[in-house]
C-alpha cells in the first residue's frame, strides 16, 4: 500500500516502498477531461512543466521542487545524490524563465539539503521541505483570499446588491496553486459570504487559459462569462467593470508585475478608467533580487501556439493561421507598478513601491536571496 | 453573355438581360479557399452581411447598396420599385449597426433616385449611383494610400534602412473594401516605393480578421508576423513597433473612432509609449450627424463567435469553450479622439478634432446628412 504524504485536487504525492512520485491533473486536456498524469522521475516533471502539463507560477515552483525530491530519493546514497542534485537543480530552476517561483522553491529545497551529513537524513530533509513548502503555499492563498475578501466586501458596499463585476485573465486559480488559488481566492470566499458576484473571464490567447478558470468557477457555480481578450477595454470604457483581479509569475522589488501577456493592457485600461487593478501573490512570487520589471526575462514560447487552437474535445485543434506568415509568441508582459493599485499578499494588501513592500516583507527585501523555508 | 459593370477582387457587378446579380468572395472561408459567391436578391445580399460573408465598412456600404439596386432591378415599374424600396432601404441600413458607410451609400442611392419619374431612368439612376459609388470608394483608398505613404516615409527616415514596423488590428485591406484597402493602403504603397516595411498582424479574436490580413500581406510579398491580440502591448513596450495603423467602422464629429474591438487597447498602449496612433478612413466612415462616439450604437454578436473557433481548412471548427458558461461578444470599441494621432483620410491628414476634420470637409460638416453623391 503507497503512504500519501500529501493530497489535494491538484497534486498527490505518495510514496510506494522508497520510491517517491507524484500525480496532477493534465491541465491541457481541461476543461474537457480532468485526467490525472502519474510524474515517476524527473524528466517526465521537467517535460510537464515545459509543455505546460502544469501552468501557474505557484503551481510550477512546487511541481518544479517535487522532481528535485523524487529525483533525490532515486539517488541511493549521499554522494551520488549530491552530485545529481548539483548538476539538476540548475535545470530544474530554468524550465521555464519567467515565474520565480521555481528558483525560490528549488532553492529553499537545497538550503536545507546541503547541511545534512547522513544519506537518510538528506532524502527526509528533501521530503519534509517539499512538504512544508506546499502547506505554506496553501496557507498563503488562503490569506490572499481574506485579504481580499474585504478589498470585495468595501467594492459591493457601494454596489447596493448589485453584483460586483471583477474582470480576471489567464488562471490564478486553484488549478495554477494547491488550493483557492491567488487571484481566484477573494473571488472564492466573496462567493461562500453570498457577496453577489460575476466574474469577466478574458480567455487569454494563445493557451486560452481563460478557459480553466470558466471550468474552476462552473464547478464552483460562480456566476461568469467569458469574453475574447479584445473585449476587455470595451467592457470597462462601459463601466462593466467594478475591479481586475489578476495573478502574477513576478513582482520585483519596486512592484512592477510580470503576468500572462495581455495583462498590461488590462491595467492600461482600467488606470485609463479608475478602476483598480488589484495583483494577488503569495510572497513565493517576489523577487526581491531584481531592481524592476526591466529584469526579468520574458519567455518565447512556440508558434504553433499561436497558429494552432486546441479545442474543448479531445484531439480537436484547428490551424487558424497561413503556414506562409510567421508567427511571434511572448508569453508574458510587465505592467509597469504605476498602472497597480496594491498587491495583495499573505500578510496583507501593500502598495507597489519599495517602500511598501519592504514594510510588509522586511526580512525577504534586506535579504533577497533568503529562502522560503525560513517562513515555516 | 453578360455585361460586366465592375471588376476587382473583391466584386464582380454584371448584368443579364434586365438581371442585375453580383460575385462576392466568401470571406468566411478565407484564407483557406478563394471562392466567389454569387449575390442573386436582396435577400441574399442582406444573409451576406449579417453573416459576415463579407465585412469591413467600406465594402458592406457597397455592397448594401448593391442589395438595393438588384432589388430596384427585379421591380418591373416605377410604383412597385418605390413602394419596395420604403420597406427594404431601412432594413437594408440596418442590417449591422455600427459601420456608418451602410448608411451612406444607401441614403446616396435613395436621394438620386427620388428625383426621377420614369421606370427606365430610376432603375438606371441607381445603377449609374452604384458605380459612381465604387469609382469613388477605391479613388478613396487610393488617396489614403499617397497620404498615408508621406507618414511612413517620415518614419522611415528616421530608421537608417531598418524595416518600419508597423501595428495593425483587423483587416482594413483590400478584402474589407474594393481595392488597396484604409489601413493597409499605405502600407502597399511603402512596400511599392521599397520602403522597408514589417508589419504585426494582431489577429482580432473572435473572428479573427487579422488572417485575412495575413493573407493580404502574403498575396503581396510584404513581410508580416502574427501575433495573439494579448501581445500588442509587450510589442510596443519593447520598442517593435513604430506606429499603429487601423481602419474604422465610424468617426464621430470630434474624432471619436469606432473600430474592430481590441482597436481601444493597442491604442492606450500606443499613447502610454508615445507611439503614433493613426486611422485611416474615406470620408464614407465619418458620421457627421453624431458629436462623439459615445452616440455610436455597438453591435453585439453571437456567443458563438466566442465559443467556436474556425481553422484554416474548410469545415474545421473548434469548440473551445464550456457549455455551461456564458459569453459575451461586443463586435466594436470606441477610441477617444484624444488617443488618435491623425485621421488619415483621402482629403489629406488631419487632426481628430471637430476643428481639423469641419476645415478638411467643411461641406459636410454643415450638412451632416450629405449624401455621398455630391463629391462625385
Amino acid at each position: 500500500m503507497p503512504i500519501t504524504h500529501y493530497q489535494s485536487t491538484s497534486l498527490i504525492l505518495e510514496q510506494e516502498e522508497e520510491k517517491l512520485y507524484f500525480k496532477i491533473i493534465d491541465q491541457r486536456l481541461l476543461p474537457h477531461k480532468l485526467e490525472y498524469v502519474t510524474i515517476q522521475n524527473t524528466e517526465a516533471c521537467i517535460y510537464a512543466i515545459k509543455e505546460m502539463v502544469v501552468r501557474g507560477a505557484p503551481l510550477i515552483g512546487i511541481v518544479g521542487a517535487l522532481g528535485l525530491v523524487i529525483g533525490i530519493w532515486e539517488q541511493k546514497e549521499l554522494t551520488a545524490a549530491q552530485i545529481w542534485v548539483n548538476h539538476n537543480a540548475p535545470l530544474i530552476e530554468n524550465i521555464r524563465p519567467t515565474a520565480i517561483n521555481l528558483r525560490w522553491s528549488v532553492q529553499s529545497i537545497l538550503d536545507v539539503v546541503k547541511n545534512e551529513k547522513n544519506w537518510e537524513n538528506y532524502r527526509q530533509a528533501a521530503l519534509r521541505t517539499i512538504l512544508h513548502l506546499i502547506e505554506q503555499e496553501e496557507k498563503r492563498c488562503f490569506q490572499i483570499g481574506k485579504w481580499g475578501l474585504e478589498l470585495i466586501k468595501k467594492i459591493a458596499a457601494q454596489k447596493s446588491g448589485e453584483p460586483v463585476q471583477i474582470l480576471t485573465h489567464c488562471n490564478a486559480g486553484a488549478l495554477a496553486c494547491l488550493k483557492w488559488g491567488t487571484a481566484t481566492a477573494p473571488i472564492y470566499m466573496a462567493y461562500q459570504n453570498n457577496i453577489p458576484i460575476h466574474v469577466w473571464v478574458s480567455e487569454t490567447r494563445p493557451k486560452n487559459q481563460g478557459y480553466l478558470t470558466a471550468w474552476e468557477l462552473t464547478q464552483a457555480r460562480i456566476p461568469h462569462t467569458v469574453i475574447v481578450d479584445n473585449a476587455a477595454g470595451y467592457l470597462i470604457q462601459e463601466g462593466k467593470v467594478d475591479v481586475v483581479l489578476v495573478g502574477s509569475d513576478r513582482v520585483t522589488r519596486n512592484g512592477d508585475v510580470a503576468n500572462k501577456i495581455g495583462t498590461y493592457l488590462k491595467a492600461l485600461a482600467a488606470k485609463a478608467h479608475g478602476i483598480p487593478f488589484y495583483v494577488a501573490l503569495p510572497s513565493s512570487t517576489f523577487d526581491f533580487t531584481l531592481k524592476d520589471g526591466k529584469q526579468i526575462p520574458i519567455e518565447t514560447r512556440r508558434e504553433q501556439e499561436v497558429t494552432h487552437i486546441v479545442g474543448l474535445y479531445e484531439g480537436e485543434t484547428c490551424q487558424v493561421q497561413l503556414t506562409e506568415s510567421l508567427a511571434y509568441n511572448p508569453a508574458f508582459d510587465i505592467t509597469p507598478s504605476h498602472l497597480v493599485t496594491a498587491l495583495i499578499t499573505e500578510r496583507g494588501i501593500c502598495q507597489p513601491t519599495s517602500e511598501s513592500i519592504a514594510a510588509l516583507f522586511p526580512e525577504y527585501f534586506e535579504n533577497p536571496l533568503h529562502n522560503f523555508i525560513l517562513k515555516l
